[in-house]
């Protein structure tokens, strides 16, 4: 296959996944069709399975598709001079995202399906791991410039409450749409600086 | 109708609600059907009709329920002479409960149902609305006996993260099962007091 080639199929694959993600957040998962995602995509019922063998394996892809984009920006802020202040630098473009609420009915469908479908909860665990994995280095590179030393048990717990406040910001947006985004940005901000600095998680 | 008669109703239809939320669970909301429901609470399929007009009826008391059970915990932690501790001494309780996960497929389910259905989208914001303004009352009282006064919307932000806290450790059980309970609590613990106290809030 020549690169063009290689393109124009990844280009068919992404526009299959974007298809994919409107008709599970309109249908449902199981209302979703395969004919209805083809159709979404402006292409043939039979032309998706070349690019997909079923709609396992289409969320699936819409997972790790998320999470590769996750870890570009993790490894980002890993690279920064000034690696905490990457990690607050990022939390009003996070809050935002969060709160938006494009995908969060999306991600929910995603999170409900996999409560009864092993496979799929399978993948979302794995990139879920990959997630905590990475996270986990930048908060100890975080530590390390700050001179401070954390048990990794410690700097394990502090990641999972981190990726809790923000997937939790994602399921406010769907119960409170009208949240006041502004006000809130900087009091996350706070808490993940408190996270990173040892001076709060001291104090309790 | 006798108190008998008002209790007997009352039990049968905490049955339906658990048994709604068994099949909900296993088969989605809309691969559910009230005669699933019905079985599984041991009663007949024209029984349920008596006690719930529909579905989405069922799954609106469910998101009721567990409001009444949140607002009465709230309602606890405001009588306490230490607004704060009562709220700290909640912490291992309220994180336990979210990582056990066993209610959190389920909560997925009404959120990605919410996100197509606008009746449903209703009750859940509803019932957030409540639980926000209890909230809202219960920090302040706590800001309060710590001699500390801050602006309404700066409340209201802080109850919004608090919320988004536990709402993602509740998606944190999906993501990661095998997460450390115990040594999530004391991290969180560290998080609220943070939120309720200004100190940290100021810092960054």
């Amino acid at each position: 296959m020549s690169l063009a080639d290689s393109e124009r199929l990844e280009a068919r694959r992404q526009q299959v996944l974007d298809a994919a993600a409107e008709c599970f957040h309109k249908s449902g998962f199981h209302g979703a069709s395969m004919a209805q995602i083809a159709k979404t995509a402006g292409m043939s019922p039979g032309h998706i399975y070349n690019l997909f063998q079923n709609k396992e394996d289409v969320i699936s892809m819409i997972v790790e598709r998320e999470q590769v984009e996750l870890l570009a920006k993790v490894d980002a802020m890993r690279r920064a001079d000034d690696v905490v202040q990457a990690m607050i630098d990022q939390v009003a473009c996070g809050v935002e995202s969060q709160l938006s609420g494009s995908d969060a009915a999306l991600h929910m469908e995603i999170l409900a399906e996999a409560g009864r479908n092993p496979k799929l909860a399978a993948v979302v665990r794995d990139a879920d791991g990959q997630g905590r994995e990475k996270l986990e280095s930048l908060l100890g590179a975080a530590l390390a410039q700050k001179n401070l030393r954390r048990e990794p048990e410690e700097v394990r717990a502090r990641v999972e409450v981190l990726m809790a406040l923000f997937d939790g910001l994602m399921v406010r947006s769907l119960r409170n749409p009208s949240v006041d985004r502004e006000a809130v940005a900087p009091v996350v901000a706070r808490l993940v600086a408190a996270l990173i600095d040892g001076d709060v998680a001291e104090k309790g």
